[in-house]
């Protein structure tokens, strides 16, 4: 038995997300396409052998990878770049394997992950920009960029995230660690970054959405520290859309 | 009468080029949506007159741009502002009016350019990269960049272009002026950025066609200097995709 591991790229605009979802017809399953299904679909050919696949976590439908990882077990002897090869002869167009390794047995893409980056992705311009359309979150309005820098310092270290924790979502506990945040500019772009241990449902698009309100104008400055402590989705701003986000690494120990 | 000036952004993925082309039925015009096609609709639309819009050039089917240039007369009295707003409301996402202008009622975006800068984008992988893949050519083999930087130099300045030019089109002369011609690496990303007084058609193109078969080895060193010499299209490479052109810049004097 081998364990292999695979690090991915994926264009989120066209997937229902990455984990695969229970649906009824056959029409309803090429409305719902995921990435990890396009994945065991693509793995159960080249192998022969029904392959169930561990991601790193969900992403959610439109948001894009730069380096997801997954792993999954086979007895087959394949060399790797052959798999690898294989597989991006058969993904579609918006999904790569960019690196095949083979892992220790008890390597879980889940559970073994120490750390996360996700950058948010926003072009501050009054009008669209089509070479950037899918992979941007567009505010027409004027943001005030060194304040929103400034904002987000508080939310570096150890805190509870409740205020942007997606509130259908439960999870035991809503306390994370954000080792690096991160806000950059260029020209018309603006970049956050932020590396975590974990992250809730949503949470970076519900730290961007907020931090987006901030430097509109909207709510006043000390807002973001003020909505940490509170505890309080409700208090926090609206979720920016998915299609701005995007995996950028996943770290193991 | 005035004359505006429009600076357009496509993605030109889904269109069949800049011009209008001629169609019988209905779905074939669909089939064939232009960017010329898209322009004039939303601007007829908008000014409630048939509006003829005259581009710097054409871009072929897939072909980018960052900065084309489009001008139009109308008698319409509507703020400029109002005008590309309405225009960028109207028109499909993967087109935009990034800059609007009135300029002197003799101006003519094509006649008038002095220069355009077209750029040619490579990813030298041997995978696919999803959320790069409408906007570069994809080359799996390794590429000399060395070389091909040395390899380009002959082409600046003013040459008869004419093994560069698409064999079944005849412009009256194929002496063109190239002011500056660039190569530039980026991790596995390579660009050639061409700026001349106008270009022959699928000029760009075939010397990117070219300068990959020499930076793969195909052609030997010294190659595009003997093409350039030999007035000869069949010496040189074949035409790259569209896909990884871009016009960035079209400039007047």
């Amino acid at each position: 038995m081998r364990n292999i591991k695979l690090t991915l790229e994926y264009d989120g605009t066209e997937f229902c997300g990455w984990q695969v979802q229970k649906v009824k017809s056959k029409k309803e399953k090429r409305k719902n396409r995921t990435i990890q299904g396009e994945l065991e679909k693509a793995l159960s050919k080249i192998l022969n052998k029904k392959i169930k696949v561990i991601g790193s976590g969900r992403t959610d439908s439109g948001v894009h990878a730069l380096g997801q990882v997954a792993n999954f077990k086979t007895n087959s002897k394949l060399p790797l770049k052959n798999i690898q090869k294989a597989l991006n002869g058969i993904l579609p167009q918006s999904v790569a394997v960019i690196k095949i390794e083979e892992v220790p047995l008890n390597f879980h893409a889940r559970f073994d992950a120490k750390s996360k980056t996700y950058r948010y992705s926003i072009l501050n311009s009054q009008f669209n920009r089509p070479l950037l359309n899918n992979h941007f979150h567009r505010v027409p309005y004027p943001l005030n960029f060194p304040l929103m820098k400034k904002e987000i310092k508080c939310l570096k270290g150890r805190n509870d995230f409740k205020s942007f924790q997606a509130s259908d979502k439960k999870e035991r506990s809503s306390v994370r660690v954000i080792s690096k945040i991160n806000l950059s500019k260029k020209v018309n772009l603006i970049f956050l970054d932020v590396t975590a241990n974990g992250f809730l449902y949503n949470m970076v698009r519900n730290i961007a959405g907020t931090l987006l309100e901030i430097g509109r104008g909207k709510f006043p400055p000390g807002s973001m520290k003020k909505i940490l402590r509170a505890k309080n989705r409700k208090l926090a701003g609206p979720t920016a859309p998915a299609k701005g986000l995007t995996l950028r690494e996943v770290k193991y120990g």
